[in-house]
């Protein structure tokens, strides 16, 4: 529940496989120690600051394994939090606990970390009305739960993958012959439903994608004075997306030149995992 | 081929698994803008220093996209090679090539980011003996392609779930009501073939260990000083796993103390992405 | 090969699950009356006249069987053919060929069906730039063959589903308060790379939905002279789609309205069976 | 629940992969215009008169979205309903039950189809005691609802695949050399559990068919005297099934005939979807 | 190839999975011991006398392992042959033949165990005309490959699962009121492509089940004589099987009394693994 | 609940595919003869003597079919019982206990089979300390289960699979050069967390593998007498597992000779399945 876009029982699919990677024929640790009747509680504790993110995949991991694990939530995700804050309190045989607790971790830490990550970048581009998106860059089999976490970060998503919007690369075009001609064939093809973007390394290029009429420009590995440039060309005919050596440090500069969106693979490939724990009552 | 540990049939499932994720509905870029009968070639190159790791996973990729891609490869799992390295020639339907690029990719680069990050932990440890081993704070799902890579970069693999060894930690033994106790109930029921861990926080819960006769006693958290009087009194009685707070700058100081194996989760889930391009010729 | 959008790995999955669903414990009529060496070649006829569809997935479903049947085609998916006229020959072991075969129609017949039914509507609006779509109204599971064949027979392709556009529709608006609301709210957390789709009944939703900025207007139900008026009114702004009682009859009127597409399920889901027959030589 | 031969945890399984085709990443517009504790009731009415079919595995659509979804009924698979008849009653977390919409029409809109196209060739040859059947001529992949929504429908079944009755056709007599040799290898080979179905298109095999002592006898597209005659000869030595050309306007003809079955592909492949729709309150 | 019922693309599924429970992240001992280049052969001996069966599954754990490997057979499935009898030899990298050696070994002494215990039972009735047949008592997830066994030993097989022939119990007779009324409601229902069987206990069961005309009559627990009573009566008018205690010992004195089939599960559930070793050059 | 080692959603997987393999399209009898209102109450005894093993998974059989079945355990897991004892009363809707009976029955009579001749092979050892242990010769894609009911037997369970233990064989050996070679190249690579077990034919090789420090020394085939000697040699430096040709009626004997374990595939490959029935009420 209270999640945009990830649907419980494509979640639920996702953690019985996670679960069946640990635990092989059994946790051959806590099935030997503890019997089925030992309930215990832990608390979810955050050992450093974090966007709060997955709270209800955490809480999915041990619904999985037993339909007596109760865990009561004390923040959304998207909430900030600080270090050593209590988010969750789960309940219920220590089995499930104790056997789900590695997995139900390793989900949240590495959701937070985009989430934290993404919203130091987005934070980084006030006040500019530019927004930060990701790329595909991402986990093979894990993407799911990336994109969801860079949504809650507060950046906007780029397309999900192959299927939901052209992307015409340097490759294409040569191809084609020229950004013109690869437009005018995908046009053909298309759905009207979709967008279509062009990547562009010049000035140039960026003229013929807009008489071509694409939605997006992706201005790729430009100087700052040349994204003015182009933006200023551009003038809203076109969504215009700066790429390439996007760092936090150089985002605020990038912002400044007009561009609508600055996608980085930064807030999903470098995100670094928050520290959480459970913590045994 | 050539892989220890992967085996070709199940990491084609996940690679499928990949694309789909990937794919969707199809490629609506090249789809539309390539025939089945155009050709490329395209050369895998390193942007950064790397050890190569995931190669034959890269090839497979293609391989499942197309039996007419040949993917001719230059280096080996396990190799170091510098920056504008060029690891692998992919020939073959532009199709198959330009779609399966990023999740090819995506594939390689989370592989040689965790080996390269594995090499220079072990490497820190030298000229010790000591062995850096990793944890099981894995991604969900992505597990085989983490301790696979783990193991390229050099460090000894920790257990693969949580069905290989027995981890006595805290509550475990809290709950047996002693260390003894835990040990007495899981030699018990345990296989034979299964070695018991246990954590122990203090020099007295190492003496304790010791003398239930469990196979690895883990120091966590212990400080330098604390580990060299615990590894003297065990004596090679048990193997010795130093644990908590591992850091590239700390690690050569803990390896001195005698350990056996030092694990941390940094190797895997603090290694970067190395940044790899696919540059069609 | 030669599929656009249809990859060879998953449409194989499909296949495979539809002959389980059709083999079960075994072929006991063809696996007791032939050896395993008997082989036969047969011809893919056509028994009425069509836009040819789903040959390479009529020729993957004997692959999946067997490696050893081979199947030459005459004609690519996309070409039109008379009534008798010969497709492909299949040959090889007959356990494959004959056991293959039903699965094998089921598919083409269906594929033909939809591509034959598509090509009838978008040559009914010649010589109008209008262009058919299709809707989400598809059989499940089903949906990948179906699109395809929709766009094999000439039209445009509608989303795919329910993630790679979005669609506002009565309720939404409702609940949002109004047309530039639900826009307003979709615009702060959709991807830059999705378009935005708003169902008008009435003129002055049209109006409102112009002014929000959405991508495409959808006039749903109305009259030939309210969509002229329509259309005028978007002028390019915007693409204009109609929908909703699309006949074989009224298409063209509708056409004549100036709207760039033209939605119906009709081309899917009363696309008639095509008849095929594989003749035994 | 009521569902004879759907078992529930199979139709969630089907459930589960349409919704997951038709959801991808996300419903991209319900997801955003709409929060958790939204809730709505739609109520799902007939646009024409149609026989009921497929309503538990509509109220299975949404369960399988979210458990607070509830679903009245109001009518039962096989009831006969006019236009504008409500079916049924939804209520419960607006995004569910608009996420579900299509799918949830999808399944039924088929179901409904198919059992109204069955009933019609079913009365159509009133009052005679011959029963419509079906063949497998199946959408891959749904035939278990297609198969359901012929018995709903009112006919008989025919086999549900390849390997719960033999069916010999020409090919295997040629290649067995004649109907008997084909008959005496089957029933040294087959499960006495099984019947022997056989396709004949003269009288002279139908003589051959009966002193082999099958159990169906299926006369192939035989003119109504061909199928007297058989019948006559036959005198309840077999079932006698009819095949072949059979039209709704032909098929009281062929009832006449004595046959005790008509096999027909129409029941299923050319059975118009019914008109539905959910309306939301 | 060469296998009656066993299509090998689903063979493989079942092979993969059993494969991955078996290797799950790798083989230890033979991956870090050989290199990929390291080839083997080894011979698959027989260690006691045996009908061959498996021997293409065998073959294909070995293909899914890796397409090096060569296998070839010197016997076929059905051959009887002697203890020490070379069935197979096997050449390949040692990696695959190594890790793939239990798992072929479980899958063929189990299916050899089958066939063999099934022949003794059919030799067992020696001359009589009576087959021996199987039951439903397989072990889960497993029945293909016994059924499969139980043909290549020479029996019949029985129905596969539940929905390929009617079986009326004591309790669906009591329920429905009496055999003629559980049989008339199922001939309502039934597709007419399948049998029917009633369980008898009395001779007055067996003359009620004949005159409602099913097709297979089971004598359930009767002695020799009351067998031979019923065998009288029911005159050819539907099949006859035995069942309940059938022994090695007893079978040929039901054989004796006529019936047509004699179904035990002591084929499959009681049948001994044949002891095969794999033996390396 | 209250299985260790087997988890609900695992176990529930491989049931569906269980009931799937044996449902098909459905069950033709009961699915025609009861409605979905009928209830009946079903009450599970013993026919033989066993130890209760499975009860849990035979209760979930039913949960699947239908969450209207409650099923009441009078025993559990590991308790002895006499012939003719009630174990269970399942009581619910007819469809659901009459389709799932056989299902429910097979995995219990092959997990009650096992349990009992493992406690028979263990209790013959007594009063030695020896406990016997299992092998891989596993039904593939039942090993879940036969391990579970080796442990519920009072056996200790051998390595799980291929990853968790490695075993040095006789080919390894002669391959590697010697033990000692085998073991240190094992060393440098294995993790940490895992055992080495050496098969030894010899007193010589059982020396060697003693002083390459290995944690598990298999006597293969060794008579009683060269077991001693081996023992007395080990004295408790290693674990010593005996194994090959061990009976019923020479376990004894073996025991005596000090070993720690005693391995046989006879507890599992040739355990009889205890018969079991479900008496309707």
């Amino acid at each position: 529940m209270n999640q945009k876009l990830l649907h419980n029982f494509i979640v639920e699919e996702h953690i019985k496989n996670s679960l069946k990677e640990d635990i092989g024929f059994g946790d051959v640790t806590t099935d030997f120690l503890y019997k089925d009747e030992d309930y215990i509680t832990a608390v979810l504790n955050t050992r450093e600051a974090a966007v709060v993110c997955g709270i209800e995949v955490f809480r999915q991991v041990f619904s999985v394994l037993s339909d007596k694990v109760s865990v009561k939530t004390f923040f959304s995700d998207g909430d900030f939090v600080d270090k050593n804050t209590s988010l969750a309190e789960v309940s219920g045989p220590a089995r499930a606990v104790l056997t789900g607790e590695r997995t139900a971790l390793n989900y949240m830490q590495r959701m937070c970390g985009i989430a934290t990550q993404t919203r130091r970048f987005q934070k980084a581009i006030e006040p500019y009305e530019a927004r930060v998106t990701d790329t595909r860059k991402n986990t093979p089999g894990f993407r799911m739960f990336e994109k969801y976490s860079v949504m809650i970060g507060g950046a906007r998503l780029h397309r999900f993958n192959l299927c939901d919007c052209v992307m015409i690369k340097d490759n294409h075009i040569k191809h084609a012959g020229s950004i013109s001609k690869a437009v005018e064939i995908i046009k053909l093809n298309l759905s009207h439903a979709h967008k279509i973007e062009v990547e562009c390394d010049t000035y140039e290029q960026v003229k013929e994608a807009v008489s071509a009429g694409c939605d997006i420009i992706m201005l790729d590995n430009m100087t700052v004075d040349e994204m003015k440039k182009c933006v200023q060309y551009i003038d809203h005919k076109a969504i215009v997306e700066a790429s390439g050596n996007v760092k936090i440090n150089t985002i605020n500069d990038i912002a400044a030149t007009g561009v609508d969106v600055i996608s980085t693979s930064a807030i999903v490939a470098q995100a670094p995992v928050i520290d959480l724990g459970l913590d045994i009552l």
